[in-house]
């Protein structure tokens, strides 16, 4: 069984660097990883406020939020 | 051949829950990551600097510094 993770992101410099590192790197025979950019799905802005996350990149693995680095506050992307 | 990753923390809150959910979720086909506590081996702290961590937690992956949340600054550590 895998667990769900969500990278959130908005395409900035920072975001793609810790996706291609970070996002990555993580088992995937354990953990299924999805990519949502938030400055394209905008729907999913509640959603990721929902698990606590204030800015991006950030990573949700079983509900807690990871923030990593900083990109933009959630707050911009509105 | 793996990549090396070291994942620093000084035993606070926010360093362990990054620990248990972050660092072992990477890849152990890919990555060799070693745990450093910054609180217990001083000595370290010049070389997590070198690689450009300013806070715990924080994983290094392939020389890159990625912040996790944030539990205690460097300057805290000393």
């Amino acid at each position: 069984m895998t667990t769900k993770a969500i990278f959130y992101h908005a395409g900035c410099p920072v975001c793609v660097a810790a996706e291609q590192q970070f996002a990555t790197a993580l088992d995937p025979q354990r953990y299924a990883v999805e990519i949502v950019h938030l400055g394209e799905s905008k729907e999913r802005l509640s959603e990721a406020e929902g698990y606590g996350v204030k800015s991006v990149p950030a990573l949700v693995i079983a509900d807690q939020p990871f923030h990593i680095n900083f990109g933009a506050s959630i707050e911009q992307l509105r």
